[in-house]
């Protein structure tokens, strides 16, 4: 299957493509502030650059409530056993929902402890979890995000997918700076970045996957799981996410996943910190700021036009695209008119051009 | 200079290498606990097999109290400004010292608000730092730990230093199993490990170091910076890690770094999670010990006799060393006797054979 062209993409403003996936959710069932939830969130992604986190994966969640894996109007329960620490139940409501509302307990618990921690137990795909990290820092405070799913990549030293690509996502408040925004799988390649080069046919690079019997290639055909980060590292990171997501959840997915229950579901953590509990927030901003500008100005290696810091690439995206409107591939595209089409819901009119 | 062979080292047995690393510092103005404190956490390193960061650090320490960058009688004072944080000022005491007081403090925050969070302001060489997390570990807790230090790695695009190899490590506590034990630098290989290479004159990986001009190399005479693992990812990771550790400490160490002051000095954070807050202990361990199964049960890559899970290696170090002693190189145990006789401390009898 050939990578669309850039001349076969539509632009759609993000405002309209918000409402257009709101109104999808909404006809699905969902209520009007989760619809809404999900939507910013999926078109936070393609606003950011990370199209493969973003609407397209729209059908995916239809076809999830279509199998009852997930309800797009199941309402989270939340328990705070203690003042620091909520655990969030989504009942597999959409990955957005159950998130948002971790963001918002993990901060709760930060207000009013210095530290904040949310646990998300049962939902299905959470995004893009820099988009719940930079809310807090949003907000003044640091968080960090973690997800865990089902197995999907090698753990070091294994055949075959042992351990989930589970991303970290840190986020720091600046200044004068867009916060810092790391957001990360402990994969070498993000799964969607592999499904790319392997749709176009092209060759990989060395060291980002192996084949199902566990020899590594670059050949797109043979390419069947992705390695982890650093090998024994970002197998380690894997796997102790899953320990402290889906372990405090009360809901391991890796040992269920090999004892033969491949269902989709995540579990989550976010922590919350409240910089102003520790010291002043300007001057904590101040020396990002200045951490920020020091880095920036390190000498570049041969053939770097730029030393980047996390997030700066996004924040450039966002502010592109949040003039410019978000490309759409035509089968994205194709896929979620012909959604709302089924649901009645009202298509916008691309951008001319 | 030649690394020392096998046949040229001691054995001492863990309790005589504590005595005497607890004896030198006792000599040199420590507090009896406090001397006790930085023995345990040096030799609990040589047990794991961490040599790197182990007894062989005792010079260094010795050279800091001498140029006064480390007071050996520094008493480290406490804020506790919300419940679930505190912030641990070292007033440059040995990074153990305010280490061990930065667990107690995470811990005491866990078990009243769930989980706890205290960061380390201006200490000194932390050592290896899953001995704090595997504390947290033992007492039933999950853990967190990060440390901040001066820039001595690449980042992401720079040619020559500019961000700390900053390790994170990970503990879970287990039923059956040993604590699940993550402790990574975010260099691809630490630098204790590409110094014992150049030392012997052995060709590098590739992808591990660049030249002082930024250029790869695997020439051990060449090989001036480590680089950091997945590239943008480990050194995103080690600027995140920088502005939580030493931003929420109001003591930025990269940009002082590169404006000239390039002064030793640390600051690290650890979070502990009560795993008793959010679930059954019971199930949360047999949870841990399930995964853990899991994962060494998947079939290993053709050429790997077992999958391990982070901290396994260690733990069996840890069973051999306590039982046969550890072994000390040449040159570590003639500065080590060498600073005892000074001292006037008396320096044990290595195990024989």
């Amino acid at each position: 299957m050939p990578i669309p062209t850039t001349a076969s993409k539509v632009r759609v403003s993000a405002d309209d493509l918000r409402a257009l996936v709101s109104g999808i959710f909404s006809a699905r069932g969902a209520s009007a502030a989760d619809a809404g939830v999900v939507a910013d969130a999926l078109v936070w992604a393609n606003l950011r650059g990370i199209d493969s986190h973003g609407v397209s994966r729209v059908p995916r969640y239809l076809e999830l409530f279509d199998q009852g894996e997930s309800a797009p109007d199941a309402v989270p329960t939340v328990e705070r056993p203690r003042a620091a620490i909520a655990i969030v139940d989504a009942h597999t409501a959409p990955g957005p929902v159950a998130m948002n509302r971790a963001v918002a307990e993990a901060m709760a618990g930060a207000r009013a402890c210095g530290v904040g921690w949310a646990t998300v137990r049962g939902t299905v795909h959470t995004g893009a979890i820099g988009y719940y990290t930079s809310q807090a820092a949003a907000a003044g405070m640091a968080a960090v995000g973690v997800v865990a799913g089902v197995p999907t990549m090698a753990y070091a030293g294994t055949r075959g997918a042992a351990v989930a690509t589970s991303p970290l996502s840190v986020a720091v408040p600046a200044g004068r700076h867009p916060a810092v925004l790391l957001d990360m799988a402990t994969a070498v390649m993000a799964l969607g970045r592999i499904a790319q080069l392997k749709a176009a046919g092209s060759e990989l690079p060395a060291g980002v996957a192996v084949t199902s019997d566990g020899e590594p290639t670059t050949d797109p055909a043979r390419a069947a799981v992705p390695l982890p980060v650093g090998g024994a590292k970002g197998a380690g990171m894997s796997l102790v996410f899953e320990l402290l997501a889906s372990g405090l959840a009360a809901s391991p997915i890796v040992p269920a996943y090999h004892a033969g229950d491949k269902r989709h579901r995540q579990n989550a953590f976010i922590l919350a910190v409240d910089v102003s509990a520790f010291c002043d927030p300007a001057a904590f901003a101040a020396a990002v700021d200045d951490t920020v500008d020091a880095i920036k100005a390190r000498p570049p290696a041969d053939g770097v036009a730029e030393v980047l810091v996390p997030g700066e690439r996004g924040h450039r995206s966002e502010l592109e695209r949040g003039t410019s409107g978000i490309p759409l591939g035509p089968r994205v595209w194709r896929e979620l008119t012909g959604a709302a089409a089924a649901l009645g819901v009202a298509v916008p009119t691309p951008i001319p051009g």
